[in-house]
């Protein structure tokens, strides 16, 4: 097992990262307000583990409730958050009940938002189950629902006690979900560390192939990175808004094609290519870089085009991106492989020209 | 003008108190991350206030939109929530578009967790329109809604930037908003200030009537009282739990009539009325003590009992609650005028006795 820490003050937080974790609870009971707890997770994960867990805690005397939603993006809403709150209100849950997310970044986002607001906020403990949640969603706090004119529109910052990330669990993945996480694991590399994307390129394989260790090195050096970014910035006021490197554009597809059409990893990855595109048009990296990072891409079986939606469709998307301001549009673009910056200004021009769907 | 300060480190901001300052846009300008603003009122108050806020924003080069609600406890929910969130999000307002709230309680509470939660947090302006909300609630951050099983389950801790509290606009209060906030006012007398129980005793007319110098000094030194226990204990955690006194039963009585049928500050003056029997029959205060109560909470003609609801509905109301710990109820009670303190254990004949309908 190897642990970080997310450095935030009184908000400091482990993460615990190695196989099988999920059955030792005792990583969990020094961080609970009393023993009991409420487990949210979803139709696809509760089969698979809520009963490791739960067999975990009940053997360390934690009374344990069970929240099972449904299983997708198009879920992460008013009417599913709500489900969530009915039954902690039902089952009488108070203030020092613990909220625990078992599952992917759809589950970890609600459990989350529902743990910040509920009673005004309880304790949180993520339990990520896939890998983007593992490598990404489950460390830093941002919590939330969509509604319907945009993603993440709805939600607070709020930090968990602990992250239990069991890179065991990443086996029973759908290789559509192991790709969808690499795409955040590739985007911790281009952003912030060109050594970890050589790495990458020479490790693919054994990440599709769900090799241990490859696994837990890249879901440690995610980790690293981003618990470093988080612990600069907690609230995106800067360096942190880097992190967003494909997601202007990944959110607009989500949006434009409707929640659940494809995985955010997916539009993330279409998003990135798209935004190296924009930076080599800008003349910020050479086309040589387009393709490496298009080359990477495609090799975890992820696109590197939106799927055909219209580009005035798209901006329109954009503009209510919570990354505007002033009704300017900003980007995260790369300055090189490894590094990013935030611009705005873009010429529109340039802009259409990476806009305009072309076969990937 | 009078200014205090909540000491919160950096969140620590300023209360404005005086006659006029609605006009003052000045006071606000300095708090705003771009010049920029939306204004979350109701149907009652912007026909008397919003024009006076936004003409004076105007001549300082803000821009400002409205989202007037209609008025009530009852529109404290979800829908009315999401009301607002659909107005920024077609207005395009982004994360630095400052949120201000024109109104009373359920306006403050409602634009207050909008504020928490749009793009997961936006800038937080109140200027607080009645009297309870000129005492209380706009101070110290608790924001959030109603739900179906209880008051104010799903919310946040969200601190504005400013308070500013113009007591001219208490004159067009109607007389039963007054006095609801009187019981808040009181309130703040009976668990932290024996001195300003009396002074209330000497000078309740005074308030009824309008006084300017009295209503400025009670919402001085209610401010006063509530900017310190705020400092002490943001979150919750201890002393700020006796600021609920009376509203463990209050809520209960509230939900149990139905949101609205009784205002919030009526449903805490028979709150307080019965919490004050309860400390008596634990030997806590004496009869006389409870008789000098009722007589002050009638005086400001306010309820001293509750309205005829079955104990048995109290007490499953109560049970929800969020001072409810490990399934106990607990209660803010009386050690004497003047000072209070957080029980649990109370005896269930006493707690019977206590919740029957009487004559008030």
């Amino acid at each position: 097992m190897q642990t970080l820490r997310v450095e935030l003050g009184e908000r400091a937080y482990p993460i615990h990262i190695g196989a099988g974790l999920l059955a030792d609870a005792r990583l969990l009971t020094p961080h609970l307000a009393q023993p009991r707890v409420a487990v949210v997770t979803n139709t696809t994960v509760a089969p698979l583990y809520l009963a490791r867990l739960s067999d975990a805690l009940h053997a360390q005397g934690v009374e344990l409730i069970s929240i099972v939603l449904e299983d997708g993006e198009r879920y992460k809403d008013w009417a599913t958050l709500n489900r969530i709150y009915d039954a902690l209100l039902e089952r009488r849950c108070d203030r020092k009940t613990t909220l625990i997310a078992l599952g992917g970044g759809v589950v970890g986002d609600l459990a989350g938002f529902a743990a910040a607001t509920y009673m005004r906020g309880i304790p949180f403990i993520q339990v990520p189950t896939t890998l983007l949640a593992q490598v990404d969603s489950s460390i830093g706090g941002k919590t939330g629902i969509n509604h319907p004119l945009g993603k993440n529109m709805i939600g607070a910052f709020y930090q968990p006690r602990v992250v239990l990330a069991d890179t065991a669990v990443l086996k029973t993945l759908p290789p559509r979900e192991l790709s969808a996480g690499l795409a955040e694991v590739i985007k911790h590399g281009l952003i912030r560390d060109q050594a970890f994307v050589a790495w990458l390129e020479q490790n693919l394989e054994k990440l599709l192939a769900c090799d241990e260790p490859a696994l837990a090195h890249a879901v440690r050096r995610c980790c690293e990175i981003k618990a470093a970014v988080v612990a600069e910035d907690e609230r995106e006021t800067g360096v942190r808004a880097l992190l967003n490197f494909g997601h202007t554009f990944g959110h607009a597809i989500e949006s434009g094609l409707g929640y659940g059409e494809w995985l955010h990893g997916e539009a993330v990855a279409a998003g990135m290519a798209m935004a190296a595109e924009l930076s080599r048009r800008l003349g910020l990296i050479a086309p040589a870089d387009v393709e490496r990072i298009n080359a990477l891409l495609r090799r975890a079986n992820l696109p590197v085009a939106q799927p055909g939606i219209a580009p005035a469709r798209l901006l329109e998307l954009m503009a209510v991106d919570k990354k505007t301001e002033g009704g300017r549009l900003r980007f995260v673009l790369l300055e090189r492989i490894g590094a990013a910056s935030m611009r705005d200004g873009v010429p529109g021009d340039l802009l259409q020209q990476v806009l305009a769907p072309r076969t990937g």
